[in-house]
């Protein structure tokens, strides 16, 4: 038994996706900016793509530009309006403390650049407040990124809310969408954003492709500079096979949602009522408002490493926090927003399902998970230092 | 029969890249970042393809960076120079008349943004002279930029000299190859070169994946930003089947690069030398120092686009010059660099080989062309008026 808990990080490609890519490589393998047969074909199949994506987030075709995945389209959202914002004197960003990489790096950045950014605070369910945002709010604000789901700890923002404030003001809005996009409905309309970014390998389509949803109307500046594509949006070749492998693993998702939705959040909360039985154990997030497959726990008295690396033993393929920061040694920053102190956010614990998780799997780790845990306090000098404060203070 | 001789915008996937990204695929989906045996098995994975990458242009692992294409790799290492320029306080950028645009509208683009370029002029052949570099070259200058090999027409660059006089002045060095790597040797230590481009889908790997070759010490900075991928420079997930695929391809053009080039050169030749007894043709680019697979001809009194189109009926597969311009009405720069008047360069054709080309698709080829210039030109206004001035002329 292994069981692959860590499809926040990425999933399994399904096999509709691959199914779908396969005859791109073999046939339509023409450049899509090709007036012969070969390249009518392929700009035919990347236009039918682009149709199936946006339909998928209620958007127009015309509304999805194609980028190489999720950072680069957060990236291309924030430097796209911070471009434009700079042009008319606005210089300020709001954000919050618990956005992907993607998106905080990408602001440090540009505070070198003179931009000044404002990074709103999440309560202890790692949820922001309305009322901060509009606190925030300025007459140089240029852009507003909230994420709409966290990858670490599943919370899902009030998006439609901090979308509708800031339309109502003019303020360009974007949410990095990529874990909410195939998990949870995610319609642009409805939910009322100017930008939205997704990728492929979240939802079970391929590796080095996502999209930046930009409404109709936004001004879009280039990233990356050369050809034409995306209609002067976004230069180089189209990945013609991962985008219509996206597509298909889109479509797939969304059909299967309901269904899916349902069937993960029992397991989730199989897995929440099994690790919260732990002794000093924290849920992290909320209970509402969570993504479907996110299980995220502190456990006091452990690092987080030395647990991966057991269950790994174990067979269980788990995470920390996001895969993108595993091996540095700074605590995530997701858990210190939280307020969880700097020795507690190193023993954190995330699960993250997909469809393909089984029931077998969810058994296997709450078979395994306390245990290990046991075993680490063990042998944890902190562990044996937090039971010793305990005896003393009578509690 | 139908021939595809569009090469140089994009090539058939080859089946030994194919095979080797479905395991990648299917089994080996992790995310390389993740601590788990699922992320290590990648991890590995992408070391070897690392290694196998470098080792095909004589490069260290340590010096190739993985991006989504060519045009990202272009723009990184123009970003980066010229980033590291900038803070010097040099701004000055030498490129040629005749680059891809992933590198001649980023650098438009920086001239936005204060810094002078300098464009070097080619010969009737398509290439730079060295003293006109010489002569170029400043204390200001933070960045050469020359690609080896011409999308259009193929010319290949005195890349080794070029370089060398940059070095013994500490400027900086970068060459798109993204049409040689894989077509003609390429070694970076060899070529003395401090970055080169490369893109995986110009030699029949996947589309959507690169690579930045940079010399160990020269400075590098994220286009990208966001995880600590490529050791920290360039974020987003890594591609790990295209990546996978792009190592496969890569070691199987150069293993067959010797046989290939052989053949293709004679094909080439055979077309250079069929369709230069078309009435009021020419060559574009000298018939040396050219790719193996490139031939590039203006014909007189006809428009481009006619010609791919019937020539797309008669299953020939060709490009008028860059696939990435294909559409617009400007004509290409490249032709108007070698100093044909627009008129003249309107009326272009290029035929790219690769080593799927066969005997057939070149006899084909030879038999099409002709009768399709003739009938152009048959019906055209321009062609009438050249004849009716040739008369007068007495030629």
């Amino acid at each position: 038994m292994y069981a692959y808990l860590d499809n926040a990080a990425t999933t399994k490609m399904s096999e509709a996706a691959k199914q779908a890519m396969l005859p791109i490589f073999d046939e339509i393998y023409g450049n899509p900016s090709s007036l012969h047969r070969y390249g009518q074909e392929s700009s035919a199949v990347l236009q039918n793509a682009r149709e199936r994506i946006a339909a998928c987030i209620n958007a127009d075709p015309k509304e999805i530009f194609f980028t190489s995945g999720g950072s680069e389209a957060d990236n291309q959202a924030i430097y796209s309006c911070c471009k434009h914002g700079e042009k008319k004197g606005k210089k300020h960003i709001i954000s919050t403390q618990i956005e992907h990489h993607a998106v905080l790096h990408y602001l440090h950045a540009l505070e070198a650049e003179g931009f000044r950014v404002t990074l709103l605070p999440v309560d202890e369910t790692g949820t922001i407040h309305i009322s901060d945002l509009e606190a925030a709010l300025t007459d140089d604000t240029c852009l507003v990124t909230i994420m709409m789901a966290n990858n670490e700890i599943g919370t899902i923002q009030p998006i439609a809310e901090a979308a509708q404030l800031c339309r109502a003001r003019k303020i360009p809005f974007h949410t990095d969408a990529v874990q909410a996009v195939g998990h949870v409905p995610v319609d642009v309309r409805a939910l009322g954003v100017d930008m939205l970014s997704l990728a492929g390998h979240k939802f079970h389509g391929p590796k080095g492709v996502g999209a930046l949803y930009c409404r109709r109307g936004m001004p879009l500046h280039s990233l990356l500079i050369g050809g034409a594509q995306e209609r002067g949006r976004r230069a180089g070749t189209e990945n013609l096979p991962a985008i219509v492998g996206m597509a298909a693993a889109l479509e797939e998702a969304i059909t299967e949602l309901p269904e899916t939705a349902a069937r993960i959040t029992g397991y989730r909360d199989q897995l929440i009522d099994g690790l919260a039985k732990i002794e000093r154990s924290m849920l992290n997030g909320g209970r509402e408002n969570r993504l479907p497959g996110n299980v995220s726990f502190c456990f006091e008295g452990l690092e987080g490493e030395a647990l991966l690396l057991l269950l790994d033993a174990r067979g269980i393929a788990a995470s920390s926090g996001s895969a993108c920061t595993s091996g540095s040694l700074e605590p995530s920053h997701v858990l210190l927003a939280l307020g969880r102190p700097h020795e507690i956010a190193h023993g954190s614990l995330r699960l993250s399902l997909s469809r393909y998780t089984t029931q077998e799997e969810i058994n296997h780790t709450l078979a395994m998970v306390p245990p290990v845990v046991d075993y680490l306090r063990e042998i944890s000098p902190v562990w044996e230092k937090i039971i010793a404060d305990e005896i003393k203070g009578g509690n």
